[in-house]
């Protein structure tokens, strides 16, 4: 069943991350604001195609930040402590980015393709975090 | 040996995280650029006093960043990832900040009072720092 | 004719900022590229809710720029402008993220519901412009 | 007057922006603490070297902004705003690294020189300048 197309979502790509059948259960059972969650839930689909280029960045970062963490165990200079953490940051945002930019050309457009709240919903939950990612 | 004063840098904290006596041979054998790095590296005595709450913070941003990961492996969906990212983009500044306020409060302020050279390379360094981390 | 709705993309509101006669004859001028560029143009529509809203935050901002120009002039002390300066950096963005969200709300949503090359063109676009500003 | 040596901050250089005498008047009725900021204020002696260049920068940026409202006025297309924002973000920015690395290589080194309270509070003001600006 994984691989077959949501049929309350048919913009979006099968995916193998999901039981389908298992969602299509949730859509039944669950109100309409769930639905439109689940669905995207559903296409973290919104990054498939980059879920290994994602985990293996943050793989690298999680690296980074232990090797930070073992510099200052070591009691190492300050400022070659600060010039891994700006770096790890950068690589954070570089992250970020791609995800932004899968959710809005999955997850944001199908939605708006959708129209009506589901369009509003999604629009409203990617402005905010834009928002955070911009203050963070 | 270890708790004793550096008799080079008469200003900081006697420090653990080094072998005095193995600093002072470095001292003996270094040129004088080399001895200003050691003589703060050791001064890692810039943070030795937040080492462990540095090291905690860390630990906590590794842990942070092995959940985002898994998230993106467990196909999660992309605005609860990017909620995350930011929020470690957060905490990771925080932790510059501190290394900062450390390395000026302790390396710089001592190399300022050495003055000459010492001071130019020190307070040289802690801006590029500063910019590194303001455009991270 | 500037109240009239622009026959070529039906979605938007009516609008005073362009001569919509005037665009019209860019609609037939140019190719489909341009066409989609002024067709969101004229949605400055994007952000028309928000315009006076805009305007006057950047007056602000304008007048705090202003400001911190005549602080440096008098000799003030750097502390004091560094401040006014990070205030100046927060209260930008704050326009930038009310400025991304019209868009997203009115240019990306009505491209997403058009569907094909309209859509890719306008959410790289986007993918693009927030990438500028969560690096600058 | 204005070109003498003030005979409290013995460090710094001789400035333009204020009346020295003006300035020691000051040092006279008012407590210690007043004194240091004073004395660095007057050390705006700090970017005074690079006030011209300082001046010229902001007095840029304050037309970016105004070219920026008047894109606004105009209705112009949202993402062309977005990336005028940005780079006035990143101008902004590169004149706060400019005035940060004077303070540091004037009042902060002097402040250091000096030691005691008054290097503490140079100190900790610069951090928490830093930490606005890092978070701004």
């Amino acid at each position: 069943m994984t691989n077959a197309t949501c049929e309350h979502c048919d913009v979006h790509e099968p995916h193998e991350a999901h039981e389908v059948h298992e969602i299509h259960e949730t859509h039944d059972q669950q109100g309409d604001r769930d639905q439109h969650r689940e669905c995207d839930q559903h296409a973290a689909g919104g990054y498939i195609e980059d879920q290994k280029r994602i985990i293996a960045r943050l793989s690298r970062i999680e690296g980074q930040i232990r090797g930070i963490k073992q510099m200052a165990q070591d009691g190492e200079y300050c400022i070659d402590i600060l010039t891994q953490i700006s770096a790890a940051n950068s690589a954070l945002k570089s992250v970020a980015l791609i995800l932004l930019d899968d959710h809005l050309n999955h997850c944001v457009r199908q939605a708006a393709a959708e129209g009506g709240d589901v369009a509003d919903d999604k629009l409203d939950e990617a402005s905010a975090a834009i928002a955070r990612l911009v203050r963070s």
